[in-house]
């Protein structure tokens, strides 16, 4: 099995977390980069032409060419390099999708300068959903050792994650988080603990009505399913050690809900993992931290983990079609 | 110095975890409780007039009595026994408003089980600033070894939370925490950290907008004051162990933001401090557990924490008199 490890943006901190996974044991990968660059932060790089050929490359970072327009500087972004950054993402998309790859896993973009250079998608997980043929279809599931969330509503002010939410997009959500856990976590009878949206969870509708009127009917829809949904539970103590024990995923109202308690439980490890997708993604869960980039403080612990965890699954999915 | 411990409701886990704080060598403490309910729950006790007699106490506990109208059964309250709860907590707050008492720390009542009974405050922290005469200006903090944090908004709806959020009141709070902070809990120079509202602080504007329209504004008022205050930070990366070490408070927009860290963190000895009363009142940060009541399960380290912590409180204000 070798994954394909995405440049994402040369100016942040990819280069020298994937020198340092590697460095640290990674599950084999082949880089889409440029391998100048990625040469600069200090590992030995070898070019390949296709995957196959990683197997074979025991010393060095195989690298799948994508050349840089422009000099990469770390900490300072090029709008100049913003193609070379998505050229990076298709051809790994495109290697997983041929079955050339198990899994892609994405090095951090910075929306903004991506933006600035026409790049027309929200964040990188609707691009991979567009490139797959999946629009819309995207879930997001932040998952470390401890505690797996999933958000309902994501990246949207917190208002309009109150004016968005409704029982289809928990329904769906909730599905595909159960499909996953099954499919790609190994967990054959996946526990569903389904969040309250208000403080104490409405306290029987005297701190607001949306577990009544949107959330306990989308956990009566997924009982008829037959799934194990516990709740509508409330937001804070929700996450406690003992808690988390009784369930697989937790299927959060909005943002902060789902990232606070994860972040809060294990910075550095955590995993995003997109779900919904027909190829494997997964992602550090964290940005290309341009302030601290090139000084080699930069910690490779989440990268790691999502190498690990696009290979984990990835094996989940062979066995789950051998049986 | 004697703290007074309300009876809160005699069916909830309050008399056995009183038990085994004291066992477990709380400060000390009179209770104002029915002598016979708090015995039935396995310590000996000595009805005190008084709680300058609690001193001369060694081998039971002092309690002022506050007798039940019905006899107590752990695990079914009865609103029959709503007038000795209330009588409770009025006795602590006129014993601590007279000096008699250094500070009140409250044990759980059930809010429901009072209103049925005529009680008409939205809660127990709501009531303690209308007896104590400070109607509104209640701030509530929860403390724990790795965190204090104090929501803006509280007992309310999300939505509810967002219409009602505006700059008077982050300011108004603020300051009440920071003068807390250093009276209380003796940090001279508190840092304040103000957390966003939106998912990522609200990305510049492209994710929410009140950061810039009611946050910083907040944030440059109490500047004005001399306050040290940072943010606003993005809600889910504010709480990881090495941010948290940057502040002294985390000032936060509504309930969950706040309780969902702190009970992460700490669940079993998180506590509850009101701010802006002009007594000094603790308590735990847990409810009345009726499901647990009576089966001696119940964990004490809560409310162990609320009478050490009024304690420390009571002492960092003795401290600052004598300066």
């Amino acid at each position: 099995m070798t994954l394909a490890l995405t440049m994402g943006d040369p100016a942040g901190i990819g280069g020298e977390i994937a020198v340092a996974a590697w460095r640290a044991g990674a599950p084999r990968f082949v880089a889409l980069a440029d391998p100048d660059w990625l040469a600069a932060h200090g590992a030995p790089v070898r070019v390949v032409a296709h995957p196959a050929e990683a197997a074979a490359v025991a010393d060095a970072i195989p690298v799948i060419a994508v050349p840089l327009a422009a000099p990469a500087r770390s900490g300072h972004p090029d709008p100049a390099n913003a193609a070379a950054t998505i050229a990076s993402i298709e051809r790994a998309v495109r290697l997983a999708q041929s079955g050339a790859v198990s899994a892609v896993v994405t090095s951090p973009i910075a929306k903004s300068v991506l933006q600035r250079a026409g790049f027309p998608h929200p964040g990188h997980t609707e691009f991979l959903a567009e490139l797959t043929g999946v629009p819309g279809q995207q879930v997001m599931m932040l998952a470390c050792p401890e505690l797996r969330v999933v958000p309902v509503t994501i990246h949207v002010s917190l208002r309009r994650a109150l004016d968005t939410l409704d029982t289809t997009a928990i329904v769906e959500t909730a599905r595909t988080a159960a499909r996953a856990l099954r499919r790609d976590f190994g967990v054959a009878s996946p526990r569903l603990a389904m969040a309250g949206l208000n403080p104490h969870a409405g306290e029987d509708g005297t701190m607001g009505t949306e577990e009544r009127t949107l959330i306990q009917p989308a956990i009566d829809a997924l009982r008829a399913d037959g799934l194990s949904v516990s709740g509508p539970w409330p937001p804070d103590t929700m996450f406690t050690p003992r808690a988390r024990s009784a369930y697989d995923v937790a299927i959060c109202m909005y943002h902060d809900q789902a990232l606070i308690p994860l972040k809060t439980v294990d910075m550095a490890g955590g995993v995003n993992v997109t779900l919904g997708l027909p190829i494997v993604r997964t992602s550090p869960d964290h940005g290309t931290a341009f302030d601290i980039a090139g000084r080699g403080i930069a910690d490779p612990a989440s990268l790691l983990a999502a190498l690990r965890m696009a290979e984990e699954i990835v094996a989940h999915r062979a066995g789950m079609q051998e049986k």
